[in-house]
């Protein structure tokens, strides 16, 4: 996605490591015209697949979803929660996510009456670096017994190990821009 | 609001000890056009006011601030974050916020860059009951030296003293449902 791609030159920080931050318009502030840009963009990637409900994972991935789904006739979005409170007192649907950036192991969750076999799922977050938010939603998508349609990413860190793992358990991953290599300063970009 | 008590009657599960779960259509499954009208009516209320930035906190609020921008010329949206990530190096804004229903006290920070002292901030959140979530935002924001033009609230508990405690202190707050007592499987609301 061309826009993405110039919106991250322009506006997104690379530091040595592999980072890149894009915090001014996608998960710390937020720029919502340009979200239903990418909304717009996931509806047209999955526009052959029935989609009954979108799940995503807080916090970052749920504004995303929340603009996504308009473009979806407005099915209802879940997110995964990665407290536990006591207002999650139903049957739920549990599985660990181990995050990096965090360096913590965290158990994630979902009601399991929001699930449900017949449900076609799209997966939306905002990164795929090495998958593990991405497994964790899988694996309570199929304890639910739905379907995962597939996932939509907004950044695909492709220099990671996520994305190919992935598409070799024959998950559907459209990512609107995939990231060769980031240095200091500097970022190159897959062609798609 | 009308539209949202009914909702909230129809949907909603209430229990003894004021608890209200609304988890079907707010905050876990979220009913996207639903929370459109909800937008709508937080623009209605607000539109003798001239409004730069909506501000949230994790992960509830960010939805219904997210569509409410829609609203609002789509003015950024911020969410103040409940961890501290590898991916929050800026210079910090930081408040401490007790949870009743969790049962903790976490630290809430925003990037100071995304407050600048001309903002004019409004601040959404789904719920206030004892208003400690929205101390620490409006805190946050004094902190940057921005303005609070109001707190746009889906569901208060006016049985509880946040709203009291709030606009003693002379914000503004509007609340699209006030409740006024809950038990086992009933709930009342009052007239606004």
């Amino acid at each position: 996605m061309k826009l993405l791609e110039e919106r991250i030159l322009k506006d997104g920080k690379m530091r040595d490591g592999g980072i890149l931050k894009v915090d001014t318009f996608l998960n710390h502030q937020m720029d919502i015209k340009f979200l239903n840009e990418i909304g717009k963009e996931f509806k047209r990637l999955f526009s052959d697949q029935q989609i009954t409900k979108i799940l995503t994972i807080e916090a970052s991935g749920i504004a995303i979803a929340s603009i996504a789904s308009q473009y979806f006739d407005y099915v209802p979005v879940v997110f995964a929660k990665k407290t536990k409170s006591k207002n999650l007192d139903g049957e739920l649907l549990t599985s660990q996510v181990r995050s990096y950036t965090k360096g913590i192991v965290t158990d994630i969750q979902v009601e399991k009456k929001f699930l449900k076999p017949e449900d076609k799922i799209l997966i939306i977050d905002d990164f795929l670096a090495r998958g593990q938010a991405l497994m964790g939603l899988i694996d309570i998508v199929n304890q639910a017994g739905a379907t995962v349609v597939g996932c939509g990413i907004v950044i695909e860190k492709g220099f990671q190990d996520g994305g190919k793992m992935l598409r070799d358990k024959g998950i559907r991953v459209e990512s609107l821009a995939i990231v060769d290599s980031i240095g200091e300063g500097s970022i190159s970009f897959i062609e798609q």
